[in-house]
């Protein structure tokens, strides 16, 4: 199980990150050329295939453990009127997942993945990051602890999703303070809210921004500063996957967000982790652009609880069955095309 | 059980497409807006649920039984060199099927779909389209019904198919005798064509064209003209689907432009379909484009078999499990949006 000590230990992982077998890459790529198909024609399935072979070190990859775990966190910021729900939400919507209600209960159960739910202190909004941090460093270090401490080795692909009312307002903070930019441009309509909500959520991100920018001189403090429990708990789950060489599906901008410093530092952070989809929320798009990610859905989702990340499990599923399970142009007895 | 007794039968049916219900379309709209999700954040797959209800005629549609088709012919137009694989691959591929070894059997395992492959007349291909039409009435009428009758009332959702060397060149032809446009805009590289096969199809295109163009008065002089038996099967199966009030999901380019001339007459033909895909085939977009469809996946395919078809299942299934099984608001005392 991988725990953070502190945050040098936390930022020396990132810039440690292991790599993926060129051998098993190689051996996966020579054996998509020999499947009776015209080279090339299962497209991002045959990318997805030698991505899997490289991460897992074999040139047959497997997806039969797949994980998704929800972080559930609450905001301080939340109470600007920053999101069409109140706040009560995130702990009435846990008590939904723990019943079997939820979108993510449903896509879970379809797609063949075990479902965890990891509320974090609901009763304990964070600070409110337009005035003051939004977590100390000892909070922000457990929320990344309770992040990578769910994450074992046997997991063959994982996903991360949340649910925290008002939370595209920190992440949209994140962004900006990782990639630059201004406030309005990494800021939109997130669950639904309206045109008077958004003007108040730019407002508490261009006031975040102010007070905090300066000093988020590394990926550690733009977390702790801006982000939230959730937040930096999906980092520290998607960090520890990449430690453990385990990929990762993304959902969308929030997820995205929470490690968005991690890709300012670490470039090639995303390298062990797959675009499952680009939402309806603007940023998301500049996000992926950011990350150089190609999303595999494009359906206008804007849920969040890791709803697209397990809508993208088949394709992986089918990119790995088709790998593994065709004939190739010997055993067919299939002429090769010139 | 749907059979054309001749092409004005086949006309006919056209001209007379049954609609969804329209009280289980609002009933299932009404659910949808329930659930405990902020409304229209599963984007796409809200709409497909809602579409599934209307042709499915109740609130609460189904896919437990999902069909698989692919239909195979061979084409007199294959021996001018338009593809990047001998026309034997057509039928060693056939085989390849029935062995079990080809992607649309590795993905139609995957995604739970029922599988049928239908060789039409793989020793006798059809005339060169540059030189005489593909079929007679009657070869044109059988390949119809061939289609028609593999279409049972018991299926949920429908899939597709196609195999046979050289059949983008007939699509491309038939395209642009639907919806106008050059023979250059229509034609692709298919499953791999090099730089002078593409110069040898747009050429056989052109001549197919300035032979045919003006006879092409109605679909069913279109799809014999300039067809294929494959590609006429799936027209009637597409259209035996609809009489039957049976949703479709449309595979690749040549799945599409068989029913270009059934879009070109009847504009609402595609009501019952949903684009499962849109392929790196660049002429797919366009018809796309034309028949007003957003297509679910976007991930380079260029193999055909129904296999982008296939990829879109667990869409529509996630959508239905979504739809069914998740809380209402009041079931789970959640708090809805304002």
């Amino acid at each position: 199980m991988i725990a953070f000590a502190d945050a040098r230990a936390f930022l020396a992982a990132l810039d440690g990150l292991p790599s993926p077998s060129a051998a098993a890459t190689a051996a996966a790529k020579e054996r998509q050329a020999e499947l009776t198909k015209p080279g090339g024609s299962l497209g991002q399935l045959e990318d997805l295939a030698i991505f899997m072979a490289g991460w897992q070190d074999t040139p047959r990859p497997r997806v039969d453990r797949v994980k998704a775990v929800v972080f559930a966190g609450n905001h301080g910021v939340a109470a600007r009127g920053v999101s069409a729900f109140p706040v009560e939400v995130t702990a009435q919507m846990v008590a939904n997942f723990a019943a079997g209600g939820a979108a993510i209960n449903v896509l879970a159960r379809t797609c063949g993945a075990e479902l965890s739910v990891v509320p974090l202190d609901l009763d304990r909004p964070t600070g409110d990051i337009a005035q003051e941090p939004a977590m100390t460093e000892a909070e922000c270090l457990a929320a990344l602890n309770a992040g990578a401490g769910v994450v074992t080795s046997d997991t063959q692909l994982l996903l991360v999703g949340e649910m925290g009312i008002g939370n595209t307002t920190p992440a949209a903070a994140i962004c900006a303070a990782a990639f630059e930019g201004n406030a309005g441009q990494w800021c939109g309509r997130g669950s639904g809210v309206d045109s008077a909500g958004l003007a108040r959520k730019i407002d508490a991100v261009e006031q975040a921004l102010a007070l905090h920018r300066a000093d988020c001189r590394d990926p550690f403090e733009t977390l702790r500063r801006l982000g939230g429990r959730e937040i930096a708990a999906m980092a520290g789950a998607m960090l520890a996957a990449r430690l453990l060489r385990l990929p990762v599906l993304l959902d969308g901008f929030i997820a995205c967000a929470a490690i968005a410093p991690l890709v300012a530092r670490q470039p090639e952070f995303t390298s062990h982790c797959i675009a499952a989809h680009c939402s309806a929320e603007g940023a998301h798009r500049l996000l992926l652009e950011r990350f150089e990610l190609e999303p595999l859905l494009d359906l206008g989702l804007r849920l969040g609880e890791g709803s697209g990340a397990a809508l993208a499990v088949p394709l992986v599923r089918a990119a790995l069955a088709t790998h593994n399970e065709m004939a190739t142009f010997a055993e067919a007895a299939v002429t090769s095309g010139g």
